[in-house]
C-alpha cells in the first residue's frame, strides 16, 4: 500500500503548483483541475471503480453497487452487486484555495483510494455499496460559494442560483463547466439517494491532535460560518490635491472595519478575517472610489455568528458615516453549525477502539462537504489526520507520511465497520 | 476657434471611456493610447505642424523652427525658420489615471492646438520656434513612475532604470512601447536642447481659482511628493481554524498603517494616500501571506515629506512588530519640490495683466511634466484652468467650456508674450 500511496502523491505533486511560492492553484473548471479530474478517473479505472459524473461537477466512483446514471467504464467489471442497501460514501475534494497546501482535499481522496486497496488486500467483501467522491469547488475560490458541488448535489443551492454565479473575470459557472468539457446540469444528484453514510477524511486545520498526541481523530461538528461582501463606496479624487479633511475615502472606512473585526472576534473567542479585497480604480495617485472586502466569520454558535457580523457591520457603518462614505453588506453564503451524527461517530469510535484506543473527538471551524451533506440529512462523520503545525490554506500545510498512512488504515477500518 | 475646439473634444470623448463609470482608461502604449497618439498626429498634420517622436514615447510638434531628427511630414510646408533662438514648448499629456477624468492632460494638449490656431488668426508670426508636446505616461498608471516620458527625455531617469520597468502583468516597458508600434530608445531627448521655455496648461486639481473667482491662474510651484511601496508579509493560514491570537496577518498591519497615515497627514496639513493594493493570495478563507500597498505622500517641504514618510513607516513597523508580521518599504519615485521660474512667471503675469488683470499665483500638490522639466533646468511656468468642484483623477473631473476657452486665450497670450 505504501508504494501506491506515495506514487499517488508523486503524481499529484506538480499539478497546479506555483514555482515561486510552492503553493497550489487548483481552481475548479480550469485546465489544472481537468488534469486532477483525469487523474482521479484513471486511478478509479485502474481499480475497476465505476465513475459517475453528476451535472454539478462532482465525481462519484463506485467500488460496487448499482450505478444507473450513465456509468463510465464497464459496470460488470466492477463486480457490482445489487444489494439494495444504502451505500457508504467517502472521499473529499481536489480543488485548493489560491496558493493553498497539498493536503486540504487531496488527502481525503488519496486516502480513500488507498483504503479501498487496503480493504481488498484484507479480503473484505463489502455488504453494501462503497463509493469515493471528489467534490467540485469545495473552497469556493473561484465562484465564491464554498462546497458548491455538494450544495448543488444536495439541493441546498438551487440551479437558478448556480446559473447566476460568475467568477472574478465575469465567467458564468455554467460556461466555465462547459469549457472544461463537462455537461453542466446543476441540481439534486441521483447518487444522493444511493448513499446512507458519508465519512470524509481531512487534514486537521489546527493542532488539537498535536496536543492530544494522536495521529487520527473524529470530528464533533463544524462551527457556523459565513462569507459576507462589504462594499465601501466613496469619492474618487486626486491623491495629492485633495485635503485630508475633504476626502470621502472608502479605504480608510475599510481599514477601520478590518481592525474592528479583529478586536470583536478576539474578544469573544470567535474568528473574523478579511483576506480578499478588490479596490477601484486601484491607482497610486487616486483616492479609491470603492473598496470591496470579503469577511469570513466563524463562531461557536449561530447566535454568536449573527451577533458578531452585526457588530462588525454596525462599526463599519458608523465609520463610513464618519468618513462620508457608504457601506453595503451582502451575505454571500452562510452555513449553520453542524453536529455530526452522534450515533455514527459513536459506532466508529467503538468499532475502531480495539486498534486505535479512544479516538479524540474534536470540533472544527472549517467548512467541509461533510457539513453540507450532514445538513442535507445524510448521517455523516469526519476523520482528521494530525497536522504538526496546524497551518492550512497555505503552502506550509503539512501532514507526516506516517500519520497519513495511519489515516488510510483508520479510514479502511471505518469503512469495514460500516459495510460489515 | 470655438467650433474647432469643441470638435477636438468630441473626437476625444469616446476614446478609452468606461461605459460603466464614465471614466477614462488611457494607459500608455495600449491600443487606446495609440488612437490618442494618432489623433494628435492628425491634428498636428492638419495644422502643418511637424511631429517629432523621441525614443521615450513623447511627441513634440513644431509650428516652426528646425527639426533635425527625422521629421514626419513636409518640413518646408511648416514654414520653418532657422532663427537659432531657443523655442517655446507648450502642451501636456494624453494618458489618464485608471478611471480618470477627461481634462487632466488632454486640456493642455487641446488648448495648445487651439492656441496655435488663435495666434495664427491674430496674424502672429513667432520670432522663435513654438512646439506642442504630448508626454508619455505622465500619470505613472501603468509603469508606476509618474512623468515617465519627461523624466527620460530630461535625463532624470536613466535608460537602464527604464529597461527594468514592468507593468502589473510583468510586461517590460520597452516591449510595451514596441508593441504599440514605437521604436523605443530611451534617453535624453534631442528636442530638449532646442527649447528655452516650457508653459504647461492644466485643469486645476483643487478649488483655489473657485475661491479667487478667476477662470485662469499661474502656478507658484509643486509640492515635493513621492510613491513608496509598503510590503507587509505574514503567514498565510486558514481563516476559520486559526485563532485570532495565533495569527500573523499582514492585512491588519496594513489597515493600522493606513489609518496612521491619515492621522499623521491630517495633523500636519500634508497628504498621504493608500489608493492601490495587491493582496496575496487574496482568497476569502485564507489569512493573507502578503499585502502590498502603495503610499502616495505630498508635503509643503522636502523636510516635511521625509518626516511624514518616516513616521508612517515607523508606525507601520511598530504595528508589524506587534502583529508578528514584517514591513519593508521601497521608495519607487520621489520628486523634490519645484518652484517655477519666478522671472518667467513674473513676465507672464505682467504680459497678461492688460487683458487678465492680476492672475492668481497658486501652489499645487500634483506632479506634472512641468515640474520635471523645471527640475532639469528649463525655465518653466504652469497655467491652471478653474475646476468648479476641485475633483480630479475621477470621472467627476470638470471644467466649464467658458473657462476652457479663457484658458486657450490666456495660453495664446502667454505664447505671444514669449515669442514676440
Amino acid at each position: 500500500m505504501t508504494d501506491d500511496f506515495e506514487q499517488m502523491w508523486r503524481d499529484l505533486a506538480p499539478l497546479g503548483r506555483s514555482a515561486t511560492s510552492g503553493g497550489y492553484f487548483r481552481q475548479p473548471f480550469t485546465s489544472v483541475e481537468s488534469e486532477l479530474r483525469a487523474w482521479f478517473t484513471e486511478q478509479c479505472s485502474a481499480r475497476g471503480l465505476i465513475v459517475e459524473a453528476d451535472g454539478n461537477g462532482n465525481l462519484v466512483a463506485w467500488w460496487n453497487g448499482v450505478v444507473p446514471a450513465q456509468p463510465q467504464g464497464d459496470q460488470a467489471s466492477a463486480g457490482a452487486e445489487r444489494s439494495g442497501l444504502p451505500g457508504v460514501l467517502t472521499g473529499s475534494h481536489l480543488d485548493s484555495v489560491l496558493d493553498g497546501g497539498a493536503y486540504d482535499g487531496p488527502l481525503g481522496v488519496v486516502s480513500s483510494l488507498a483504503a479501498v486497496d487496503l480493504l481488498r488486500s484484507r479480503g473484505v467483501v463489502p455488504r453494501r455499496p462503497v463509493a469515493i467522491g471528489a467534490f467540485a469547488e469545495e473552497e469556493g475560490s473561484r465562484f465564491g460559494i464554498a462546497c458548491l458541488g455538494s450544495r448543488l448535489a444536495s439541493g441546498s443551492l438551487s440551479p437558478e442560483a448556480a446559473a447566476e454565479l460568475r467568477d472574478r473575470d465575469g465567467v458564468p459557472l455554467l460556461d466555465a463547466m462547459a469549457s472544461a468539457g463537462l455537461s453542466p446540469s446543476p441540481g439534486r444528484a441521483a447518487w444522493l439517494d444511493r448513499i446512507g453514510t458519508f465519512v470524509e477524511l481531512h487534514v486537521e486545520q489546527g493542532r488539537d491532535l498535536v496536543d492530544r498526541d494522536a495521529p487520527v481523530g473524529l470530528a464533533a461538528g463544524i462551527w457556523p460560518h459565513g462569507r459576507y461582501r462589504f462594499d465601501f463606496t466613496g469619492d474618487a479624487n486626486h491623491a495629492g490635491t485633495t485635503r485630508m479633511e475633504d476626502r470621502h475615502d472608502p479605504m480608510l472606512s475599510y481599514a477601520a472595519t478590518a481592525l474592528a473585526a479583529r478586536s470583536l472576534a478576539a474578544a469573544s473567542g470567535q474568528r473574523a478575517t478579511f483576506g480578499r479585497l478588490d479596490v477601484a480604480p486601484n491607482g497610486t495617485n487616486a483616492i479609491p472610489s470603492r473598496v470591496t472586502a470579503w469577511l469570513d466569520a466563524r463562531c461557536d454558535s449561530e447566535a454568536e455568528l449573527v451577533r458578531l457580523v452585526a457588530e462588525i457591520r454596525r462599526q463599519g457603518e458608523a465609520q463610513a458615516s464618519s468618513d462620508g462614505t457608504a457601506l453595503r453588506v451582502t451575505d454571500e453564503s452562510v452555513s449553520d453549525g453542524v453536529v455530526f451524527d452522534p450515533r455514527l461517530t459513536q459506532t466508529l469510535g467503538s468499532g475502531l477502539a480495539d486498534r486505535w484506543g479512544r479516538l479524540p473527538v474534536i470540533p472544527t471551524m472549517a467548512g467541509h462537504d461533510a457539513g453540507v451533506l450532514a445538513a442535507a440529512g445524510v448521517p455523516t462523520a469526519m476523520m482528521f489526520v494530525r497536522n504538526p503545525t496546524g497551518v492550512s490554506h497555505s503552502p506550509e500545510e503539512l501532514a507526516e507520511t506516517a500519520d497519513c498512512l495511519a489515516g488510510v488504515d483508520a479510514l479502511a477500518d471505518a469503512i469495514e465497520v460500516l459495510v460489515s
